[in-house]
């Protein structure tokens, strides 16, 4: 049975960065602490950098990075994230993921801008481009999933659109121990969660509290 | 060395109950969602309900509220915690807590209304009211506490002006994982606060995150 999975970064006082950071710097200051946990994970080094080395860290951050990558079968993100509005003059961007990105699924970039062509990626990686309502393309990325789950990949804006309609089954909230004070204000958009969700926590070894809500 | 403590309850979005909780009420609903775990812990009701049969819980919201009624040698507190806006009219009004409050300490209550005389309660207690700056009133409380801590009691806004002021050395926040989306904004009081104290955190049996940030 498919479900409906988000992870995001998230900051205790519930900020994730803002759309203000600089273009083609997705990885500005804050997000960079928010992130640290998870990039020093084997896992990450592994299925994002290919480093084979067996170095980084394992543990709970590791557990987790570890299931992020299991059991998907189809991934939906923003056009931010996919990098379309960095780069909205290039036909030939294909991502940040370089030639083999991690997903090695269907990937559906939400995007208003005009159709776009398919692009198959080395290692089952497929991106397609949809201008559709997000329960459509929800819908069809379900199909395209089999039995396995789909994953809302971000950006924010994704996030909050599928959060704020009840459509994520399982939400996984890497919350670092850190009081931002600015960028967009997740929490907002979680109210009444713990009423609809069974919400569970795990303390990694880093520090970063591990927020699970599960439908 | 005395260490300026405090104690706060919150939900995961960063919200205690607002001063717009009905007078005479001060465990609304939101208030009793927030402190549900700490009240069910075999200590809370043995210092505070005077339950000597040891029922409650035990293990780590336990071991938290006991923490929090040791090395406490003054305590400093809101009028409106104490009462006095609850009920202004009121010359024998002595706080909520009975006859024998669990404070055991001299108890400071910030307070702008006229000069009011100490109260000598059962069991150590002995409430003063203080119309001075913060700052003064906590110089006199360390005083009062020889070797052991100040604990800054509540409710929000006295809170808020000890943070505000970073005046707290250990702060503890029983963060309850829930979405409440109303009330006072704690989270925003908070903002830096990790590039001043260290933060940990630990999950109690109840779901409950303890975080603590120590100067």
């Amino acid at each position: 049975m498919t479900r409906v999975r988000m992870d995001l970064f998230v900051s205790l006082d519930g900020y994730t960065p803002s759309p203000e950071d600089p273009p083609g710097n997705p990885m500005g200051e804050d997000w960079g602490r928010l992130t640290e946990a998870y990039v020093a994970t084997r896992t990450f080094r592994e299925k994002v950098f290919g480093d084979t080395s067996r170095a980084g860290t394992t543990g709970v951050d590791d557990a987790f990075a570890s299931a992020f990558f299991e059991g998907v079968g189809a991934e939906i993100m923003g056009a931010a994230m996919f990098g379309l509005h960095s780069f909205p003059d290039d036909p030939d961007w294909k991502g940040w993921w370089g030639d083999t990105p991690p997903f090695g699924t269907p990937v559906y970039v939400l995007t208003h801008q005009a159709p776009k062509e398919p692009i198959a990626m080395d290692g089952g990686t497929t991106f397609h481009f949809r201008a559709g309502a997000i329960e459509d393309v929800l819908a069809e990325a379900t199909g395209a999933a089999g039995d396995l789950d789909v994953r809302i990949g971000g950006g924010y804006r994704t996030a909050q659109a599928f959060l704020r309609a009840g459509l994520v089954d399982d939400l996984h909230l890497q919350v670092a121990p850190i009081f931002l004070g600015r960028g967009n204000r997740l929490w907002d958009d979680l109210v009444g969660l713990d009423r609809t969700h069974t919400v569970t926590s795990q303390v990694a070894e880093s520090g970063v509290i591990h927020v699970v809500a599960r439908r």
